[in-house]
């Protein structure tokens, strides 16, 4: 940590600067520049507290961290990449993992088609909604625990693993009976509560970037999650929002070079919500793997016309199934496979 | 709503088109140039799951609504500006509401020391946080249930309404027992079952906009809170994120006025947050008033320094003295008193 | 074309719009409802003046456009992608581009080793800037006409064309004599004087988007420069501004698709100012000929430790080699060779 | 400045990096704590040349400058806000400069007309754009050396002062035959060689924020300016682009504030593009002047409906009156006088 002090900052301010650094425990050292006098600190990252108490006093002009503030999620703590198993998938190693189905469940007739579809696709997982987090009040809001025994249903029937959202501590509780991953969607990245929760719990996962989040916040994030506990966080990247209005979201895809350099876990993109384009799914989900990706999360309905939700960016099965035709050959480039 | 046809969509495909929009109800009539062809249809805003199975019928390029699409909160649903009275303080009239105090509750003698000062200043309201949204799980989390009742009791003392965060419904149903007005932080903004919990209560609720939220999505989460029956929302504006860094984030004053044209809830604005630096909470405090808000909300402590969070942006009580000087200047230049 | 009539606007009002829509040669049709009076106008792109005519014209509440406001770049022009020769290079066809070089020209000996590293690599185009434009009036500001010449040089000693930034009028004479192709560059997009003089003469242009440029508006840059004559124009994404400050900027590869699906133009991708960091050039590399480009612009210096510009985001001879291994085995599944 | 080593860098690497920074006059000291090694130097702001070299050396992970990077426009060049005189007026002192006209000359009536009403209202100086940079090719482009021989005999009726955009060097120099304050656009702000050009004569300059730069960035544009001899340089804020699209750019005021603690130059605001809606226009008028801001540039027409350009976001005639008259009751609270 390295404190500038300023320009005008007495001999006496930075004598009290370096004993309160010191009885912090920080072993420090001052450096006097003709214009500038900078006091380097080495010790154990700050509490907030601390840090503030540091910024207010008299004299010192700003406080540069030098660590990173995530630590159980971070390449230091753990060099080597983490595998998570969810319902026998595993993710974050060779094997890609693509999850499909349509955003929200509507029916057990859409939802046992769309699981069908996945899985002669080739996809390793199912997805769909029972919760659905909605800009307007006048919009669907899911099928709720009708819509959990639908997916339970539809795994079972063909042997996938499902993942669906929770919105709080009571749909985190009921979701428990019948999914085998649950995702924390972007609005909720920084719902705390929910972040201890899901961290209290033995269940994997799966972490949405949030919206106007950045990568050290989305990290932070999952770093809830580990510290109460629970090691088996997936990331998924799903678009950030940025001044261009031609795509729903933009799709920050050098995020996953990014997060692989700070952290060992997995991460997918949700190339659906990052696009808001059906046509653009294909291109945007091979650029995914080509930049990295353990998986990607795709939104597809056997009707998309008739979907009540996303239905623009949800892939036909047809179209699922040419996506993964052009996985499986880009797969072995990245020396990766599609189980 | 307008509905543009592809350069190629066939006759066959307009009449379906048209005879889906009757059967919904719309009166709607065909436009044909020589290189669009566009569908006028008039009558009540769509369904979202209406509007999808549109956008998927084939021969239909986009669809661009005319209606707004908040209807409790608008301008069109009640004409004149609403008033809410909180703990006897009126905030969206004549009156300019400055609310005052520390980010969080960290002892007895603080938040005491707080509250006189806000009273001392002539703010007509205090604020604290009691559970605090952190970014980091090892930062401090508020003093909870200890807090509201600290919050309680500086409030007995000086006879000032509080009004404090909550995060979710346990910490909602804590907080009705102690405060005047419940907060919903700009990371909850979209936290809709929080938006109807309070929707479900009658106690006022301030909603600030969320980082990432555009003015749109922030009146729609005002609009959660009112369809479920709580009219008593008040509106504030804390600064977006942009790629600018040197502030916290970017205030965005203009947000004031948009609202109130679009909006009769009353808007108020929190310069601490809006900028992360307490020499700009001054000009930015002045500007948001002559910009029309009904209010500020202001961070102060009784010694910044020892703030245990956002101690830099924190006014110090003599600060607020002087800050309320110039607001007495300017209240009468607005048309506005301070009570 | 549609305008939407305030709720409260007179029959008078909704004739005097219709009249003099007609006098501007639109065709179009009324359709009341309820609650709101729209307008349907078929009929050309409106000029800018008209448009703001009739916005203001009283009962007007808001016109949209239908008709996107490019034309030659667009798709409907051409529908056949268009395929640009560079010195005997084609780019926007099967093969794909990839040009390199260094970020400034140097010296003699680093463009001459430069060239050559690019050349024993594979790339088909060397790159290199003259005129530099940075952001600090102190920094290092280019070779001018004495690095032109050393570009002419590595580039008839490789046979490789080669490229290089202009930034007003009197650098673009002077680098006519010089290089294959002119670049415009992010910080002069909408430096309309420059695009209308590199659009009166015969010269390939590389257009970079601007760091807060839509797509639209980038699309429309590329307009000004047809529209003066010069049909050989080739787009590159190079990242856009955004709040996450992780990377320099956000490499925007959806883009990549959505240029494609608009405009017969090639585009290309720079992943070095996209990221800038060398050690994120590879994936995003890989990631941006998955979504689509026609290829890539890449920084690489002999030595990128003594660059004097952008050394940290600079492959080295190596790095190329390792990568254009890499791309070898990826354009088979996307269909592209790399000549 | 601080070099931040890597957790697994040599000694040796340690003192090369020390050697080297020795060479280039930096006095240094390594502190080392258990989990980072920094390096404290101290001395002049690197050149870019020398900082790159640095960030390449083995073992840097990265370097934290400590220095603001612009000199001349800092309150540390110059700790007295400049006063700088334009046509006999004064902008910087305790007059509030408020200079109005219409987007671009469209005729001498209109010119007149315009100039006429913004003496009558109480403006100090006029306005008018002869070359326009617009985003379409097919848009009205401006009427060039006609229209600053309008502008000239607009200012000569009137007595105020006249200010327009140039966008190149030849426009720069037909336009100092003709006025007294030369503007460099949003768009133009990092074109560098008209900077420089600028930088070179002895004219006033009203340098706009770019669309999308930071305060930083805006500086560094002046300092460019001021580092070719021309001190005459007054800051204009003019919005950011963001993801809000309610309003055409998001008017960012706290940079008001914040320039005028960093840097000694003047700075005014225009809210006319900065919100794009003349009814905007009032609220952010006042609140820039509550912010501190020194003026305000205003688009006003005399019928705002025949506007060639900008009618949306021009004041009336009368609309300017009543702002003038709202500036009058708020510049003593601000301890300014109008003029």
């Amino acid at each position: 940590m390295i404190l500038v002090m300023n320009i005008d900052s007495t001999l006496e301010e930075i004598n009290q600067v370096n004993e309160r650094l010191e009885t912090m425990g920080f072993r420090n050292q001052v450096i006097q520049g003709v214009k500038k006098i900078v006091i380097g600190a080495v010790g154990d990252p700050l509490t907030s507290n601390a840090l503030k108490e540091l910024t207010q006093m008299p004299g010192v002009e700003k406080i540069v961290p030098i660590m990173k503030p995530f630590k159980l999620v971070s390449r230091e703590a753990q060099n080597e990449g983490s595998v998570i198993e969810v319902g026998g998938i595993k993710i974050g190693g060779q094997e890609l993992a693509v999850i499909a189905g349509p955003c929200a469940v509507e029916s057990r007739e859409q939802m046992m088609e769309s699981a069908l579809a996945a899985k002669n696709a080739g996809a390793c997982m199912i997805r769909g909604g029972a919760f659905k987090p909605r800009t307007s009040p006048y919009s669907f809001q899911g099928m709720e625990e009708e819509g959990l025994k639908l997916l339970r249903e539809a795994s079972e029937a063909t042997g996938l693993p499902v993942v669906t959202e929770v919105i709080d501590e009571q749909t985190l509780q009921m979701a428990l009976d019948y999914v085998d991953m649950l995702q924390i969607g972007a609005r909720n990245m920084q719902n705390f509560r929910l972040l201890k929760a899901v961290g209290q719990i033995d269940r994997p996962v799966l972490l949405k970037r949030g919206m106007s989040a950045t990568i050290e916040e989305w990290l932070m994030a999952a770093e809830y999650i580990l510290s109460e506990g629970n090691q088996k966080v997936i990331l998924c990247e799903r678009g950030i929002r940025t001044f261009e209005t031609y795509t729903r979201n933009t799709l920050d895809l050098c995020a996953v070079p990014v997060v692989k350099r700070l952290s060992h876990l997995p991460v997918i993109v949700d190339p659906s919500h990052g696009t808001g384009d059906r046509q653009l799914v294909e291109p945007m989900s091979l650029a995914a793997i080509a930049a990295g990706a353990d998986g990607l999360i795709l939104e597809m309905h056997p009707n998309p016309a008739k979907a009540v939700s996303d239905g623009a960016q949800s892939l036909t099965p047809q179209g699922l199934n040419d996506l993964m035709g052009q996985l499986q050959t880009l797969a072995p480039v990245m020396k990766r496979i599609i189980p």
